[in-house]
């Protein structure tokens, strides 16, 4: 027995008894709505699903029990050409909720891997890859104290084909069914396939995916709001612990400590200055080209003691890019929308297209240095 | 004689007196950007030109003489299938500069109209609009303190062949030349007349247009540069002058006075108002239907006392719309990089996609009701 089968085992219960249950659970989303946003819990709820499950007619469902200005619905296509130029994740980051607010997203990284990975053009290294980094980004979101929720919505092959034909066969609903439905449909046995692995392969205790039984439209609401709900409580009763620091996953080369670097003897005259700099621009200029052909995006990240220099640096490695294909990025304290994010997120914002230069004056890194000092993050950050 | 001829009656010095004045005009530069820093002035340098005539060369020749951190380069191509879903302006908008740094615009709104204008798929009446937009924008960064410079790089007909036929002969070069390129050489008694009738349509006193002789690099570097530090220091020298206002161009019906609007006798039963508001939301629902099919933006403004019900009034619109065709925007108090820019900035970067509905709880009017009795603003704003 496959996961969708065997993930909701949860009886549908009779009607009276939906209907009440369902008005509990609609007044406690109502009233959770004011503790999110008091204690500044950011709900991040990732609705997936098959092609006709119902997936926004559920979020317009669930969104009626809360006040408009406390949520944003993001709805995702396939990436266009100019999305692709960036890290998959770009658009799911930078769609995250600020601290306080939910976030509804109308499909998401599931469904843009398992679509490429049905169509064949996702090799099975390449799919590891994928797979990888989705546990490192929901991770990340955990633990920066996001509540993060996953549901997919599922029907069986002869509820879609039911649905589908049903909406075809109505000059008014006939535009809601796109050619993936149909592709979906006729290929249903082999598209369970590899949603069943992605779902197995991205289900982790921190978090879990819910598969919602999506026959009835007001029951799969009740199943979606109690999770909902249950979630809420668990995060807003958790929000006070301390979050797990991850280990880095990189082996990294030791480091000398800064006293240890001798800093007397490095100077050139001015003549050997002018000559090694043009040499080395012209070089920079021709890897810009190189790199711009090639598609590379490249990052440059500058930290340092303030008045070392760093400005006077980066003018000179400016000079030798084509001003088209660089930017530069000065960090400075985070604004208040910044702040209600994800600490990475002015980071993933920014990040360059492929080909481009993006230069960080100050980085990441401030968040264990400097960030640190001046009181903006926790020893938990 | 045409505008483009015209426009440019400085004689080009000799080789010695230009280099001591590009000098002389360069150190300039590098003084001016520490006023501009600490006057919080934007800058928007705008150059547009001929292909081939070297618009990237001139801005990379520029920014040499900046602190790369103080400024940034926006390319624009002809827009993209998303982008035409907003207004033509929205994207230039967006890329506006923050208080006290320069913003170079690699091809802007001139050159998308003048493309469009070329190639036939722009009708007189809709281009009349266009420029009726492009003078009200141009207006409206000057009128909040922008210092915009137009800028269009001129090379004759044999120039740009000459260019053209240099740089196709060489595998390095060759791929610069665009079909555009090609076309435009071949067309260029035609993309004159287009051009020269832009530029008398665009040139106001308030920003003029500069014709740069665009034959040699040092020439053309020159000739910006001079514009661009008189710009800055006349700017400078004014920004403690009043900016005049605006007259309202929209005729408006009268409004009546707050106080004088009845509240009385307007409350419904509870059984009339849910039916009225039934049949009310589904008839909403259906025209939100077909503003989606008929790729109608639309913006709902909400201005009013505080606790007097907009939020609820809020809950109730959105319960009727699909809420992937939605966005609630709460308009708090600006933060710092709101700020920094035109006070419709935030407004423009929310601006509904065509078929879509944007709803801002609060709204440009602030500008001119609380944020006058807050200090946000002055009067000239």
């Amino acid at each position: 027995m496959g996961i969708l089968k065997s993930c909701y085992l949860n009886e549908r219960p009779g009607k009276d008894i939906l209907r009440s249950r369902l008005k509990e659970q609609e007044d406690l989303l109502f009233s959770n709505q004011n503790r999110i946003k008091e204690s500044g819990l950011p709900v991040v709820v990732l609705v997936e699903g098959w092609g006709t499950a119902g997936k926004g007619t559920l979020i317009g469902r669930v969104i009626n029990n809360i006040d408009p200005r406390f949520y944003k619905v993001a709805t995702f296509d396939m990436p266009t050409a100019d999305e692709k130029r960036r890290p998959f994740l770009h658009r799911y980051f930078e769609a995250l909720p600020e601290a306080g607010k939910f976030r509804f997203y109308n499909t998401g990284w599931m469904n843009e891997i398992v679509n490429e990975r049905i169509t064949g053009k996702m090799s099975d290294s390449f799919y590891e890859k994928r797979i990888a980094s989705i546990r490192r980004f929901e991770r990340q979101l955990n633990d920066n104290g996001y509540l993060l929720l996953k549901f997919f919505m599922h029907i069986s092959e002869e509820e879609q084909k039911k649905r589908i034909e049903e909406l075809l066969s109505r000059v008014d609903t006939k535009w809601r069914v796109g050619d993936e439905d149909l592709w979906q449909n006729k290929h249903y046995k082999q598209c369970q396939k590899v949603i069943e692995k992605y779902i197995d392969d991205t289900d982790v205790s921190s978090s879990p995916w819910y598969i919602i039984d999506a026959a009835s439209e007001k029951w799969a609401e009740l199943q979606v709001l109690e999770r909902l709900n249950e979630g809420i409580e668990i995060a807003l009763s958790n929000s006070t612990m301390a979050v797990p620091l991850l280990q880095n996953t990189f082996p990294l080369v030791k480091m000398p400590k800064l006293a240890e670097i001798p800093l007397e003897g490095k100077a050139l005259t001015d003549e050997e200055y002018k000559k090694k700099l043009g040499k080395l621009q012209d070089k920079l200029k021709d890897l810009h080209n190189r790199l711009y052909r090639k598609r590379v995006p490249l990052i440059i990240a500058y930290e340092g003691w303030d008045a070392a220099g760093k400005g006077g640096n980066i003018k000179r490695i400016a000079e030798a890019l084509d001003p088209r294909g660089y930017e530069v990025h000065p960090i400075a304290s985070p604004e208040p929308h910044e702040k209600a994010r994800h600490y990475l997120w002015r980071f993933w914002t920014r990040l360059p297209k492929d080909g481009h230069v993006a230069i960080f004056d100050r980085t990441w890194y401030g968040r264990v240095m400097v960030e640190r000092i001046e009181g903006f993050c926790s020893e938990n950050d």
